[in-house]
């Protein structure tokens, strides 16, 4: 079939192509095989075998995440505010089909709920059926809720004390996620204590989704932070998060709560670092 | 001219295509203008105009470094070592014809001389023409040699407080700068308190390169410290440097030496920051 995204060489060898239009630049994977491959009712679903980074969920085209690197978005979007707040008993995420980000929630003892919010169900039957590591879509306290995100979210009230945002770029139906009445239904969610977190863009190729982030949750929470990690397969590699607490500030955590034994990429050290900011990132935030 | 690493799309648009044979990837930046372009006596010099990182410097269709993220490389290279040692006096620095790193070392005033080596007048002259920030080969500090590093440093003996090894890849030319002679001459030609970094690839794509050159120094120096940065430019994204000294840590350097203001990625917490590895890091190193 035609699939976006992908074409052949010369020698037949098949190719994934990442655009980056914001930047004039392209990324392409060769494809060893092409795992898995629908179309659902919302977007073209596929797993494709790379050498780069293992087996890649990718929609319309976009590459997701990898078996080889996902590891570090997983972790850093969930540990950080798990370990903030002193006692995460409900938690939430809007996006994250492949059920990373729970996985990791699911570490911690004190959670006794885990709603996963996720549009198109069929990314999470793709990712149960073909990525690894195995995914938390069969732990018991996770609950897979097939809904809009953003519209699951409004009206909600103090139900939640961690709430991870893992939202794509802002384009598309993802560009509801990055607008005042998100930020303000976000708010509304959160028990009085809670801990939100935003996927906030790579801070050198949109700076501009990072400013605006950190701009609008200003406006409503006492305690923004911006940190940081490294994503190979993300393109410009350095990537931003965006934590956003009612009460408990990440720089203070308690960080005997951090479950970090078993963690490929964070520990407290890891934890600490990546609040620190490069001047640049910095400078960038004091004027967003 | 048909030009390696260049080819034009069908809409007659120039494109520079950056291969990674290893993880067979490809990063296709489009170029806005070839600024210059000529055949030196070792290798094809371009200096491309992107919209993702400005101009370029490509060597045989290898991007070195780039107007917009340079920086981060450049000032990593050189301030760690330039802080850690109390008096620097003697610095050189092998590879590096763009004159990045010594710039940077340039703003401390310990430093008497800054010896560049490289083998390839014309990459010099290359970035000072076409390049920004303007070059450092002016400054009355600088002595630009034109050799190869790896002859020219044997036989030096106690010469140098601090020693950079700006090496590209150990592919061709650059191979002889990862073998065991190579760090052998590095320790002779270094002071009895000195202190030399070593590019050490990306931990993530090439492990195998940190690896080594971790054990390898380890066999000769006491004190043995990787520390990463995040170079958007570079594929992969996350990038180590591995610092060799014979007397000082950097993890006890007094930080007030620290030429940060006016840098635009290192400050104090990012120069402790830089040390703090990731899980998976750490565990290659433990196994190096």
């Amino acid at each position: 079939p035609s699939l976006t995204g992908y074409d052949k060489d010369e020698n037949e060898w098949l190719w994934l192509w990442d655009d980056v239009p914001e930047l004039d630049m392209e990324v392409g994977y060769k494809v060893k095989t092409l795992a898995h491959y629908e179309r659902s009712a919302y977007q073209e679903i596929s797993i494709a075998e790379t050498r780069a980074f293992g087996r890649m969920l990718v929609l319309d085209g976009t590459p997701q995440v990898t078996e080889k690197d996902g590891f570090i978005y997983n972790e850093m979007i969930a540990h950080v505010a798990l370990a903030a707040h002193p006692a995460p008993a409900r938690v939430a995420m809007i996006g994250g089909g492949d059920c990373g980000p729970a996985r990791e929630a699911a570490k911690y003892a004190d959670v006794r709920s885990i709603d996963v919010v996720e549009i198109d169900a069929r990314v999470v039957e793709a990712c149960r059926a073909w990525m690894s590591p195995p995914s938390a879509a069969d732990d018991g306290r996770v609950r897979l809720i097939y809904a809009d995100g953003c519209q699951w979210l409004r009206g909600r009230r103090r139900e939640y004390d961690v709430l991870l945002v893992d939202r794509s770029d802002p384009y598309g139906p993802a560009a509801a996620l990055y607008k005042d009445a998100f930020y303000r239904d976000v708010w509304e969610a959160l028990a009085d204590d809670g801990i939100a977190v935003f996927q906030s863009g790579s801070p050198f190729c949109s700076p501009g989704v990072l400013k605006s982030t950190a701009r609008q949750l200003r406006k409503r929470f006492p305690v923004v932070r911006t940190y940081l990690c490294a994503v190979p397969s993300f393109p410009g590699g350095i990537w931003s998060f965006t934590l956003a607490s009612k009460r408990w500030d990440p720089l203070n955590a308690d960080l005997a709560r951090l479950q970090w034994r078993g963690a490929r990429y964070v520990n407290p050290d890891v934890y600490r670092a990546s609040f620190v900011l490069p001047n640049y990132v910095r400078e960038l935030l004091e004027w967003a």
